[in-house]
């Protein structure tokens, strides 16, 4: 099959050994995968995801010097079962899925993985298990957002919030938006939100934020404190670059519970006396459970998240390399979408 | 009044001025003050803290070119009163207190303050709304270990413990000391302890640990889990010096919950990779509620928690320096008393 291989800490456009389905597995037909900020990562600092999973023992398995095809947030179509596989969809069934497969006892992770390519390749194995169909309605591209919106989705449900806490959102890019969405769905206001681009601030508005701020006018936790009415704070970290946690430990009120959602693959230096003199407490999170993966789809299905202002732009595959390139620009793109089969 | 005093980061033996009680304070004469890590740890970076409290909001005020008694941990003697003050203390009466005093709308840490000097002084002001009467029986030594094992009852507290959590206390000086005995206290089962020092296990087993473990023999997290038998790790730690975090966090296992109880002023490395894989989280603690500070010397008064053991040295005034130094071999002591009135 074609894929947008990642070799060597390129993006290369290559045909590559079609994945076979094994027991338990359905083969489909990428339609459309999301491009993730973890993926622009990890293109630079694969070595540095696989060397931090090692040494905490997670088993991550994972080797850089191997194709690789990224790819992690899609919608696909059924072609084919592997050996005595049934699924819950029929062959031509739109699917979306969890990107994890399990073989000889180990998972793997979809997209992160030497044997399970990701959505940008034309062919995917998933596991039969987990897939689930598309609604009827629910457009292609629009299913394709379950998973980045199903992160935001479980990190506010880590948050444990709480009637009366107040919501801040550090960061609007694809992260801090899922997040925003699902403050808004379990109805916490105000959601103040803070991005440097007014491109960001503005989807932050049309996905729910009540209050945008420019950290370059004024410091987020600032313009926040104006509104939050001495409610409890929760601040959720969504840029994943060196540095933010001790800026925003530096800045949160007493008490404040930060929910670490950005992604910073670096080591990271932080003040202990900051959370110590405040009492602060860090909640990193990564990912999902199923049932926050199928809630996020009836939610877009049925309208309470509305994804179409994420979308904006679609590349076939030879477009990769030059999508990744034009994501680092926050005023050009929030999502872009790549369609294998164009 | 006589002192020890911190001038120019050293301690010096030296007379100051007596401490005025103002309205709504009462003047004790210090009968037993414990010696604090924080305090050994203040002589040497008092500077650091306080920039960082002052980098991040907390309203601290200390000038460390002025003269500094410090001492949080007493237990004294009513022996006048403010204008216009009553307190639930009668002169002669022994009492303990949390050792925060108010004037001018600002409050006032004693013995981390200018203008509130601390148990390593002869006399001290204190709110009389805050001191609460030493139970008949109860020594004066054994009422002075309020404040310590107040720090351990409230660090376990914010812990939000369920049932089956398993907890890991790594570090056994007095902070991992007091919440090994708090969490003895709440029947938490099997406590495991880490040190590194022969003396501070046996304290560890003696205030309650079930299972103690020499980390130079056996990893702390490695040990615990032989133990933990699959249940959700609480870990609490209480050593504060750089790097603890991030090997804390290296070995957890997934979803492990770390309280920080030990304070590590200087800035810290942690790898937020290692907290993201696993969804770690970090709760940062600080002293103790009133409710916490005055149901502890009901546990201490009332024989639920033991702190016989914890003392091992009483000193006069001119021996404080010297106690200082001592107290950096963990073998030697653990807790040890200043009694200015010698």
């Amino acid at each position: 099959m074609r894929a947008a291989v990642m070799r060597n800490s390129q993006l290369v456009i290559d045909t590559v050994p079609d994945p076979t389905p094994g027991p338990g597995e359905v083969l489909v037909k990428t339609l459309a995968c999301g491009i993730c900020g973890s993926d622009l990562h990890a293109l630079k600092h694969a070595d540095k995801m696989v060397e931090a999973a090692r040494e905490s023992g997670v088993p991550f398995v994972l080797d850089v010097r191997r194709d690789i095809v990224m790819g992690h947030e899609f919608c696909a179509e059924v072609v084919d079962y592997g050996p005595g596989t049934s699924a819950a969809a029929s062959v031509g069934d739109r699917v979306v899925s969890m990107p994890i497969v399990f073989r000889n006892g180990m998972f793997d992770t979809v997209g992160y993985s030497n044997d399970a390519p990701g959505g940008y390749g034309e062919l995917m194995r998933l596991a039969a298990a987990l897939v689930l169909p598309v609604p009827n309605g629910l457009s292609t591209e629009h299913a394709a957002l379950t998973e980045p919106m199903a992160v935001g989705l479980h990190a506010v449900n880590k948050a444990r919030m709480e009637t009366n806490d107040a919501p801040l959102v550090i960061g609007c890019g694809p992260v801090g938006l899922a997040v925003i969405a699902a403050l808004k769905l379990r109805g916490a206001a105000p959601i103040v939100a803070a991005d440097y681009s007014p491109m960001r601030r503005r989807l932050a508005e049309t996905l729910g934020a009540d209050i945008v701020v420019d950290p370059a006018r004024k410091p987020a936790v600032a313009a926040f404190l104006e509104h939050s009415n001495f409610r409890p704070a929760v601040i959720f970290e969504c840029v994943g670059v060196p540095g933010m946690l001790r800026q925003i430990m530096r800045d949160a009120p007493l008490g404040s519970r930060i929910v670490v959602a950005g992604v910073c693959m670096e080591d990271d230096m932080i003040k202990p006396a900051f959370g110590i003199n405040k009492e602060l407490s860090l909640q990193f999170v990564l990912g999902y459970t199923p049932d926050e993966f199928a809630g996020t789809l009836q939610h877009i299905a049925e309208g309470r998240i509305d994804v179409a202002p994420l979308v904006t732009g679609r590349v076939a595959l030879d477009k990769v390399p030059a999508a990744f390139d034009e994501l680092a620009n926050p005023e050009k793109h929030a999502k872009i979408l790549v369609e294998p089969w164009r």
